[in-house]
């Protein structure tokens, strides 16, 4: 293998492929990425044995081969050598990198050790905006439940009909729905997947900036992720990754379609009363909102035998009944965060039944959050 | 005590002293900051037995008295108030805090039960511009001792001699020295004190930004700081210390006068080599400095069996002797960090005499560092 790149587009391929591997012990090569020289390319790639990731360049080419290395090492090298044109060479599984002030040598293990990343093949081809996909998927990546009990929850609703994406997460406590109204309806039938939450972080992080047109390829166990390669300069990533199995619970159900009490109100008002009441809060993260029609008034309300007391008033407009209701203030800051709306509305059903977070004039995203019975 | 105060102004004073209060378990007190309303002023002060800071800010006071409060949490929800003014009252060991749109009620200690900070009467007085006083101490400071086997490399050795203050901090393996050379002739004898490292870490904390002269107090055992309120809304600040006991080593003896090669480099690409070499460095962090004369070069090398090895070179202007010594990446990449000019000064003095770093064209500042014995 023999190839020349520039810093810059190895640097951008290297932290788009590195943060999947891990430090295993058990095997080493999880830890090592994959470098290759391809015909015009220098191809990158990754895996976790659950996700794998592959990346190609236009690099200047001179001979065919590949090799592995470490990757936080490899990459935290060349973060640090300051020249731009960096030569890289393999030769008896030592990978060479000669730059014009640097010369260094690393050992690596065999490219035939590493393990193949499966190709995916199938005509469920689904086509989205790269930034809109990873937008949405960062609004509720992080409601998704943290333990792997009950693994559908743990995953991200992914579904497509005609012209509709829907993806969803929760941890039972609370529910964060997205949808995306494509362009044009899809020509694929209706779809219905779980995503890794792993899998969805490396999309935002692969993808986030990227204002072209991604591909989905469905197939029964796995799921791949494209983007084209459609200037030059412009990388070619696949991100493969296996589905969660299972039925995610049917989560419209418990949306509710109206309120008792609605509140439209600032944003950042609102987060600024729960975040100082929540320094007052007990073990459960225990916050009391008050909400009066009469007075236009919200009020958030916490207290700690240990600590003291606080209490907070702001305007907003409250339709409907009289609320007293008690919510863990993580949820509320979790669901206010991933709204972008300078105002919001929040709808309460009483002290037992679901609440809803929601950007105001903006029906794309929903946010269901149980309040804490009162003790 | 009751009072109204600015958030920023409150804000800037709870920054000033709440870095040395402590999660003491012993003593809970020392987790809490004094608040007290005398004359014209709110007064905050905090101490951790060692060191005390008292902190004096103009305010619009109604009535006299004082209470302490845990420092952290205080401060936190002076920060997350988004309200400007802040009206603060004590009643029954209970502050409370009144703004606009928020009421909060916070358990505090008697006031009685704070420590008593020492008040220092002395005639030894040392006066120095604020930010000159901190941005010296700020290069030195890191260099001092972690281990508190022998407690006077562990503080900060401060000289006052006619019209020269040197700074000096050594942990025996490398040594900092920081010379200012005062405006005019200081009125005070020869004196020599051992600061304690987290002295000097909030004095530049405290006093780093401020461009005002401090006054200097020094007593057997002690030593304040004093910044004072020349103008409206400025505060007034004390910083009371206890001094380590002891004398301070003779460093001057090690400092070395001459070099067997002295190289001049940028500081920046000598900073890139040992960075990248570091990588490849063992346990013990060594990485070998080849300077050759004929060929103005000097090269960074190190290795690993297990990882590789790396090399770089870059031309540098270097007279003397041929010279192949090995350090500590460490210590070279902390005395670099602490010179400011563009240019530097590495004299060598072979295999096992110290070397030195300093800034092209500037005396004031020093850095001695043993090489490592090569194996």
């Amino acid at each position: 293998m023999k190839l020349s790149i520039l810093k810059d587009e190895l640097q951008a391929g290297l932290n788009a492929i590195t943060r999947i591997t891990s430090k295993s012990i058990t095997l080493p090569i999880l830890n090592n990425i994959l470098i290759a020289c391809e015909k015009n390319f220098l191809k990158l790639a990754s895996t976790d044995l659950e996700i794998g990731i592959k990346y190609w360049i236009l690099a200047k080419t001179e001979k065919e081969g590949a090799i592995t290395v470490p990757a936080k090492f490899f990459a935290n090298l060349i973060n640090l050598i300051p020249d731009q044109k960096i030569d890289l060479e393999e030769k008896n599984n030592i990978l060479y990198i000669e730059t014009k002030n640097y010369k260094s040598q690393i050992k690596g293990i065999s490219a035939d050790d590493f393990p193949i990343i499966p190709q995916i093949k199938s005509n469920k081809i689904l086509e989205i905006k790269a930034k809109t996909l990873s937008e949405g998927l960062s609004q509720i990546i992080d409601t998704a439940s943290p333990s792997q009990t009950r693994p559908e929850i743990s995953g991200i609703s992914f579904s497509v009909s005609k012209n509709i994406v829907e993806m969803a997460a929760t941890d039972s406590f609370r529910l964060a729905e997205k949808k995306i109204i494509l362009p044009k309806e899809s020509s694929i039938p209706e779809t219905s997947v779980i995503l890794l939450q792993k899998a969805a972080r490396e999309i935002i992080n692969i993808f986030g900036e990227d204002t072209k047109r991604i591909k989905i390829y469905f197939s029964p166990n796995q799921v791949m992720f494209e983007s084209e390669m459609n200037e030059v300069k412009h990388p070619h990533i696949q991100l493969i990754s296996r589905l969660i199995e299972g039925e995610y619970p049917n989560y419209k159900e418990i949306i509710p379609s109206s309120f008792k009490t609605q509140i439209v109100l600032s944003r950042q008002d609102f987060l600024n009363q729960i975040k100082t009441a929540s320094l007052f809060s007990g073990k459960i993260n225990e916050i009391k909102i008050k909400a009066n029609p009469e007075q236009e008034i919200v009020e958030v309300y916490a207290q700690n035998p240990d600590l003291g007391q606080n209490k907070s008033r702001i305007k907003a407009k409250v339709r409907g009944q009289k609320a007293e209701v008690c919510f863990n203030h993580r949820f509320l800051t979790a669901g206010l965060s991933n709204i972008k709306t300078k105002e919001v509305i929040f709808g309460l059903n009483g002290e037992e039944d679901p609440a809803v977070l929601k950007p105001l004039d903006d029906e794309s995203f929903i946010y269901v959050v149980m309040p804490i019975k009162s003790s």
